[in-house]
């Protein structure tokens, strides 16, 4: 066996964040570097200083995350090579030994705040929810005033020395993120993938969308999920985004593709990786 | 003529919000009814407490509003009656009288802060950034903070008697946000009027999506947008919505929606409305 250093990926920063979550799930023993922006994440595995970089695509509460998309669509080269679907749980914390009845302030993102307010509106309604700008930093600040708690991931608690006072008081059950990893290229075929592609045309019409749909269907291919984005230079003019089940190497896959091309004007694959949950 | 009363119409607070613009620009003479939530706007057109409630459903940048197409698609009988999209301008407000040069702190909501990114980094970069609850909080708070500034709207800065320092300083030139009329029924006919819709399946199968579309096809009617919803029940199950050029009365339309309702297991008709632009 080869000792190789373990590989370096950039996330969606800051320290704590879900985006640092997910990249633990991707690889727990790779470096971690927090960015502060999707486009900065992009950037540098683009430039070679990470191996990877972990971005979210979409929520199940709050939709797609348009400056993913808009990235894969028109910014970057890039391609997605694994996926991973993330539970988003938020977390009451506090400085050690706080009591809750203590608790005057709660300090979060304002996202955070609108996803758990059934929970503070019941259980802490004498609360003023104050707003930060992003969970993390609202954990960090925690120390500097007594009385207050954050809501905020455990990873950030753990990163802060934050106690856990109560755990997943989101408001709904099933809030979770998809995050995937960008790379220089996508993964070799496994047997249960994923392809993410985008499609566009230069003229208007009810019939283009319908004919590549057709090629999908006539090689007898799952669609996971289809989605439009507006094409941001001419209103009513839009691109396409659509899951495919099966990897670009797969014959049926790579039949519909070359169906794809020919019907569209422009065709980007995303790429193909292992489906998370198939 | 007979005099009557102007419309009460309920819109996502607060007060100076961009929902307020639209609902200025849906009915200058309306009455105008701030509420805390999407849900509570439904809520207030429901009980008859508003004529109709304005919210957004879709960001050219940010995406869909997925609490609005969740609302339309689980939680509300009313229809959508009527769009506006409304230009999202972001200002640099501040206290009468006080001097770009003063300016140390910077408060408004994160998402409007992240909108300004490239701005503030270039034309203000000592500055500190502070999160809001929303962006009119911010501008409300700006009387008691001397050397602080605030990003909102400029219905906002006439409510609370800001000065505006500098005006549409959004990074994105293209940032605009569609806006709907939520009622008690939709509009009749006009010539120029759009559809929404949204459909899904018990079964799953490639070959499903590809039959509705085919209804849409035969008819010769425009398909302005398509997206999906994930059903909230079962992982890669969808809702689709679809936006279709031509009112529900029309033959045509007509036609269709009775070919999409046999093709599937829901059909829900948001409503038809004249297009803001067609």
């Amino acid at each position: 066996m080869v000792a190789t250093a373990p590989p370096r990926l950039g996330f969606l920063g800051p320290a704590g964040s879900f985006a640092e979550e997910a990249t633990i799930a991707f690889d727990p023993g790779a470096e971690r570097v927090p960015l502060p922006s999707i486009p900065a994440v992009a950037a540098a595995v683009e430039a070679g200083d990470v191996n990877g970089g972990v971005v979210p695509i979409e929520n199940s509460i709050e939709g797609p995350v348009t400056y993913t998309l808009d990235l894969l669509i028109h910014d970057s080269r890039l391609s997605i090579s694994a996926e991973r679907v993330v539970p988003i749980h938020h977390n009451l914390l506090a400085s050690p030994g706080t009591d809750l009845s203590e608790i005057r302030v709660i300090h979060s993102h304002p996202q955070a705040l609108a996803q758990c307010r059934r929970y503070l509106t019941e259980r802490m309604p004498n609360a003023v929810p104050m707003a930060a700008l992003s969970t993390s930093a609202a954990v960090e600040g925690l120390a500097a005033e007594p009385g207050s708690a954050a809501i905020g991931t455990l990873r950030a608690a753990q990163i802060y020395g934050a106690e856990v006072l109560d755990r997943a008081i989101e408001d709904s059950p099933n809030n979770e993120t998809r995050f995937v990893l960008l790379a220089e290229g996508d993964h070799a075929p496994t047997g249960r993938d994923g392809t993410s592609l985008c499609f566009t045309f230069d003229e208007d019409g009810p019939g283009l969308l319908h004919s590549v749909l057709e090629c999908v269907v006539a090689e007898g291919i799952n669609m996971a999920k289809i989605e439009s984005r507006p094409n941001k230079r001419q209103l009513g003019r839009y691109y396409f985004l659509l899951d495919l089940d099966g990897h670009r190497l797969d014959d049926r896959v790579a039949r519909a593709l070359r169906g794809i091309g020919e019907r569209t004007s422009m065709l980007k694959v995303f790429g193909s990786y292992p489906r998370h949950r198939a």
